[in-house]
């Protein structure tokens, strides 16, 4: 088997200039970083205000599983195939962050044939937008404890500053660290800790944010912490946000990039998909369906956590609105929700398969009833899927109002996915959207996340110890109780406990914690474990990367 | 009075892929960041292995006041006049960190009508190469943690790891911290502390390696940290290397600029003055040497310390030969080397003049004589100089074999410094170079620093404690004897002493303090307080930089 680096770095690119320039972009607006990969002006983006918008396509998948969906491969492959079969289409993706890279997972541009390429680039830093990112958080970082060094004219309760520093690392020693220590030059010593880079709120205004303008005031909105007498301070009370916003003054620009088939692909801001809403920024996708017909951009984990985020959050707030959900299945994933282990699941396995589909079932019931989307889903081909496998998961859905199909990018590249574009094409011009958002945003928080437990995840019902309430009546209290609620769960499980694979029912859901993302205007309702510094492997993946002979990068997978 | 950034962004710029093309480099040859910045391909490089180099001229000061100087800005002055009287000239820069340009220092890019364009891109974020040192540093400090938490093989001693953690930021708090709190599954607790990224021996490495081979093989050599029974662990034991040469694929090209005037400027790397070398890129000045006939570069601090370690460590390590030193100095800093304080400097003051001539005749002496270096002094004018203090100046400077020219770039820009453009050839045609080390590396550790101090400093003697010595004898024993000193010493004097003006004689020069930088070959030296990790003021100058409403950024300085 030939490896996805491999793929890539033998693949034909063209200039990006080219691709740019097959989307009618002028290389006037181009910014390009190297020859391959390229920002869009902003100014660019203004000129297009007037022109009509494509549809929207948004990947989301099943829970993820051991196993592997292929999400991020599907929406690759499905971008290609629609531009083979004479649409013109974009594709639009995070950005990897560099700690996962180094750690277990590797890269996050695709793989086998259906990838986003300089492959290498994508992931080691790209155009540098993360480290910005970073930049940005740590100035605000170090202006919170500079203003109390320098006599705290705020009032900033050192024990309450909710504000963390960042690495784009999985640096476990830095979960929970002191800072400040060694007498008075350096400092007022209180307890701290780190993030990796794209869970700081940075990263989720950034990805929510339609303007530069829009931007800094997001960011000035930020909470860094409270007073004694729990007053919220803001980042606009340092002054922070301007010259955050200045740092972020060409990470705000969309990254253009190619796929395997020199389709273009707009590769563009990297939030967690717990804290945060896990897809890639509102800027470049909007700046895509002006560019394109048809634009396919991905959601973070399953269906009940970033659809969900990408509905009730990204679109509230933005505006945009799918025209189509595909959902990734994979046969081997949906064993694994029947009951089969990993080891296990190479083999044909009818009876827990059919266990496992009651989990598609009711991820694709949310999309068409509760977000309204029309749905096809996507059954992404492994080898050692077995015919009858596949037809009894195409019979079992039959009756379900979406389309199912089994699409072959991984090893085919767009040419495996031709079935799937065409079908979504289909039921684009077939099945008209009927949009609408879980919740009302008016409803109170606790509400908020009652719906979305008992209408999405099968739940009974939400619970919380009396701290967690009162923290709630705060945030209401403190004008924030119109916000969205972004739910921070695992995404193995539609419950709050990995353990429960399948469609669990009648659990209970405990929001443990809940955090203000003032600025990027969401309420984190922290439902379970919510790692936000990954650590690295005992033999991390960096281990193995390595600059070879001739200057090219080896071991990236 | 213009700020700088008014001048700069009323500049007229030229595309990088223009001002390239004046220098004979293709375009193919070129990754372009955006329209006005681009980085030059290393295979390029490769090409011009056979063409002969240029003139090398080093523009360094007497040691720094708060008066200022004006290095940089004279660096870019007579590179810009240079070309105006028709020779093919290329100036060579350090790349400014971000913690200084929202601390107190501001943005260095030169100022006035000597700066290099677009200013607010080279002060924020630039390419990225800071953050890229910081991420390849950040990696081998978490991978020194985790392998201490999986199991520790190595014997890593957790009280004895030297290896620290980088952010681009003036973060005090962040000097002295304790990592690895909080449990069993967040790490081995340990004090540590985080520097300043571009204190970081990787950024060292990164200006003097030769090639990206050679970068790789020097990181490998870096020294973490050590086993109990103190045997050094290398970053090659961790198999860190790799990944950290290929996180700076990109950073090791020299990235392209313009002056106001449109000539060429390289601005790569950014070391530190105190614990590494100071100067740019070794890459940088190579590739400028081959590409122009003149070729202007700046070394750190004032000439004991910068000029100094570009001649024994940089020029003895990458073959680089000046032909010429210019030595910046401005009568109100003589004023104050000669006893006046600040607030006087405005006043004429002939008497403490010629008290601070002496400071300079011993810098001019060094390099002339311990350098081996033609030697050219620029009187940078400032608008209060007397001609009465100029002619004392150079009265006295008349018979000491380097010629004293007033050069007026900073208001006027490269016409302003013509008279020194002119001098500079003129010496570099009549006046061989006698290059030479102030040491011989097979000295011991001890000598190389005492002929340092004696030679250059006037220093009596270097004295140490015990255990320093102690350290100094293990560092020969491990085999480190053979690597140049890397003085890390007050740049305000002389001396040890800051408080020590003018010409101070007879004085000790205390040893504090030995580290070892494996991967960069050298020892550094710490004479004195060295701050890796600066602080923010009571006001950041962050608190000024902001994003107007066209998306500018103002407030910049």
């Amino acid at each position: 088997m030939t490896s996805d680096i491999a793929i890539a770095q033998s693949a034909k690119m063209l200039r990006i200039s080219q691709v740019a320039q097959r989307y009618d972009i002028e290389e006037e607006y181009l910014e390009p970083y190297g020859h391959y990969k390229a920002k869009i002006s902003l100014d660019f983006l203004d000129t297009l205000k007037d022109k009509p918008d494509g549809k929207l396509v948004m990947v989301t998948a099943i829970n993820p599983t051991p196993a592997g969906e292929g999400k991020t491969t599907t929406t690759i492959g499905l971008g290609d195939a629609l531009n083979r079969i004479g649409k013109k289409a974009i594709i639009c993706l995070r950005e990897p962050s560099m700690g996962p890279v180094f750690g277990m997972k590797g890269g996050a541009a695709g793989g086998g044939f259906s990838q986003v390429i300089p492959m290498e680039d994508i992931n080691l830093h790209f155009t540098g937008d993360i480290s910005a990112v970073a930049l940005a958080n740590n100035l605000l970082a170090a202006l919170i404890d500079n203003h109390i060094h320098h006599g705290n004219e705020l009032g900033i309760d050192a024990r309450r500053v909710v504000w963390k520093r960042v690495v784009d690392m999985n640096d476990r020693s830095l979960r929970s660290v002191t800072v400040g220590l060694g007498g008075p030059a350096n400092g007022y010593p209180r307890a701290d800790g780190f993030n990796i880079a794209v869970a700081s709120e940075v990263m989720a205004i950034l990805c929510l944010a339609n303007s530069l303008q829009d931007l800094k005031e997001r960011l000035g909105k930020i909470v860094i912490g409270y007073t004694r007498d729990l007053k919220p301070v803001l980042a606009s009370d340092l002054k922070a946000h301007g010259a955050m916003a200045a740092i972020l003054k060409d990470a705000i620009k969309p990254n253009m990039v190619q796929t395997l088939e020199n389709n273009l692909a707009l590769i563009h801001g990297g939030p967690f998909a717990n804290i945060a809403t896990g897809s890639n920024s509102v800027i470049a996708t909007k700046a895509a369906l002006k560019l394109a017909d048809y634009v396919v951009t991905e959601s973070g984990f399953g269906a009940d956590l970033g659809a969900e985020k990408f509905v009730d959050i990204v679109c509230r707030k933005s505006g945009l609105r799918p025209d189509c959900a595909v959902i990734v299945v994979t046969i081997r994933a949906l064993k694994y929700h029947g009951g089969v282990n990993l080891p296990d699941l190479g083999k044909e396995n009818l009876e827990a398969l059919e266990k496992g589909i009651a989990h598609l079932e009711r991820h694709v019931n949310n999309i068409r009833n509760h977000y309204g989307l029309p749905c096809v889903i996507c059954i992404n081909h492994f080898t050692l899927d077995t015919e009858a496998e596949i037809q009894l998961l195409k019979d079992k859905m039959a009756s379900r109002g979406a389309p199912i199909v089994v699409s072959k990018h991984w090893s085919e590249g767009g040419k495996g996915a031709e079935e799937l574009a065409k079908t979504v094409v289909n039921v684009i011009d077939t099945t008209p959207s009927n949009f609408k958002f879980v919740y009302d945003e008016k409803e109170s928080l606790w509400d908020k996340m009652s719906t979305l437990a008992t209408k999405l995840y099968g739940a009974r019902d939400v619970v919380a110890d009396s701290k967690v309430k009162a923290q709630i009546k705060k945030l209401e209290e403190d004008g924030y109780g119109n916000y969205p609620i972004c739910v921070a769960k695992t995404q193995y499980s539609f419950a709050t406990d990995p353990a429960l694979r399948g469609a669990p029912s009648g659990h209970s859901v405990n929001i443990r914690e809940v955090q203000l993302a003032a600025g990027a205007e969401f309420i984190v309702m922290m439902c379970g474990d919510v790692m936000l510094m990954p650590g690295l492997p005992k033999v991390p993946s960096s281990t193995m990367i390595d600059i070879d002979a001739e200057g090219r990068i080896v071991g990236l997978f």
